[in-house]
């Protein structure tokens, strides 16, 4: 069993840890905030896990703790923000909020975001609309560990997606995932418990197929979504080159195999084509089409519908998007995060280096 | 081998189908355009071969020859448009122009639209963006074939999404594909060899895994993209839903079970939750992110770099979304198109109907 810890000791932990490495105080609880919610809603590898690797970039001079966030462009229903090398976990908050601000006047508001960071969960930021009734949308580019169909060079991250709908009495629509077969947080988890991956997730540095989950670690590459050609793996390299260009040719980020990467130890690459990485976030307000209360009676009959379909034997229900992760955010909320004993360790060596108690 | 026909044999005939079903001259013209776009980028199954199906839909009184096409709503960013029972294939460009027209004052556009019918490619409506400068979008739902993860009921179509994006000597990005593990076009051709289909594409009204292309006829289903829950078939739902959300939920037209089938002897559902089906188009000024030279200059490096990537031994070159469909394209238009016998046997059933031959 991992060691469980009550949400409130995390934050004040993640808080405080923010603010040693020089955030202001708002900056700090906001970038807390959206770090914490990867660990609610069970996207563990996104969360607090991540915190010593945001400390080890900021050590290493690439994450800017007092980033200066600005519009470098922008029409009525978009905007081209710099993040000034800013947590990805501040940037993208104050991008999407900035969609939204466009929303409210023409209708929708579209944001490309260069010089960034990691961002977090993707969901997060789009899930930011829904309480103004709007559709949210959030994209990132992330650094190279995908190879595209055909490709044995790794050219692409896993490149997320999230789309956020409103219902009425329903909870919302909450779409978030990797344009690749299998995340990379799912990796790190077969990696900790020594398991293999099924066929399909993984190819060797030759582009074969594997099932060992080290095999990033040695030139190896996740694949994008359908797993072989004839499973339509082309369609999910469309995916994460449509996330890759929106996020980073639109607002001058680095794009494809110039993405820098997260980890402090390797170097970014020494000719970069822009600036960071990049994000891309929606919002399109829903009574810019339809009455809001009628779109969303329609989502709640959307949502009736599919979650009471009839299953596969074994099978209880077809799952809507954002079920799972809404269900363990209340669990968690209740009984605490585990946090598998590699965190809890490096948390304490976090927590030493700047003299606060983990 | 099948017989081949030249594009201009082909588009005479169309036209003339069209204007017999009562469609205004620009308006026959548009369809035949559109319509056989398919046919020369080797989309067979969405071009020549369905226009006895948009003829029979009209006999059916489902398709009106001179709808009244008008925005019902509308902001600067956004409309609605209903498409008063229009052929998709004239309905569809004619909102993507309305997308277009926004984005040059509001920097984007976006339209949904309800009360249409099956609007040919997408491909071809997210590519009118491109001369614009702009990336273009489109999707649309379809008849329910396409059983959700976990379910056994067909609850969406293969709801394909397409974008464009320019770029400067290179020719443009253009990713269209259906969010299923396969097209229900590639089913047909399996269905006319008689052959067999790979796992993972099908399965039976019980929701097993199945390679029999016929097993949608006896209310089998196709299955999203990623084949299944370990490979990421909520992934390819999610999509899906997408899809259906915003060209149908945000529109006023039918979502899910409830879109009317595109064959005319299977009857609509006759409790609809909206008008006909519904699509969804966006267009995206290039500059209103950044300047459109610099913009091109960097798709050009981002696809250049992605093409000459090191490729798996046996595969000569990374294939960018939209290569395939230009090639052959290029081929049809300079030796012409080939038809599958079944479909000429169908053309000149029709051609006799109204006394054109074929």
């Amino acid at each position: 069993m991992d060691p469980i810890y009550a949400l409130p000791t995390l934050q004040a932990f993640t808080l405080e840890i923010f603010k040693k490495i020089g955030c202001p105080e708002p900056q700090a609880q906001l970038a807390t905030e959206v770090l914490l919610q990867a660990d609610l809603r069970g996207i563990d590898s996104h969360g607090i896990a991540r915190l010593s690797g945001y400390v080890r970039l900021w050590e290493a001079a690439r994450v800017n703790p007092t980033p200066d966030i600005k519009i470098v462009h922008e029409t009525p229903s978009t905007a081209v923000v710099d993040g000034d090398s800013g947590l990805g976990l501040v940037v993208a908050p104050k991008a999407m909020a900035i969609a939204i601000e466009k929303a409210r006047i023409a209708g929708t508001g579209w944001v490309s975001v260069r010089n960034s960071n990691h961002f977090g969960i993707a969901g997060y930021h789009a899930m930011m609309a829904l309480e103004h009734d709007m559709i949210g949308m959030a994209m990132t580019n992330a650094s190279p560990l995908v190879a595209p169909t055909y490709s044995v060079e790794r050219l692409l991250g896993t490149n997320p997606i999230a789309v956020a709908v409103p219902a009425l009495t329903q909870p919302p629509f909450v779409a978030d995932f990797a344009t690749t077969t299998a995340a990379n947080g799912k990796l790190e988890i077969l990696q900790r418990k020594n398991a293999l991956a099924p066929v399909g997730w993984i190819q060797t540095k030759d582009g074969q197929p594997s099932t060992d989950p080290n095999e990033t670690k040695s030139g190896g590459a996740l694949i994008p979504l359908g797993s072989d050609r004839e499973h339509g793996s082309h369609k999910g390299f469309c995916l994460g080159a449509w996330v890759d260009i929106f996020s980073a040719v639109l607002s001058g980020a680095n794009y494809g195999p110039w993405v820098p990467p997260f980890v402090a130890f390797l170097q970014p690459p020494a000719d970069p084509v822009g600036k960071g990485i990049g994000h891309f976030f929606g919002a399109m307000r829903v009574d810019a089409f339809r009455p809001a209360q009628e779109f969303k009676e329609h989502m709640d009959n959307w949502i009736n519908r599919f979650r009471s379909a009839k299953t596969v034997e074994g099978q209880e229900r077809l799952i809507i998007p954002g079920d799972p992760e809404r269900e363990i955010s209340a669990l968690r909320r209740e009984q605490g995060i585990p946090l598998n004993p590699k965190v809890v360790e490096d948390l304490q060596a976090l927590g030493k280096k700047f003299e606060i108690e983990f």
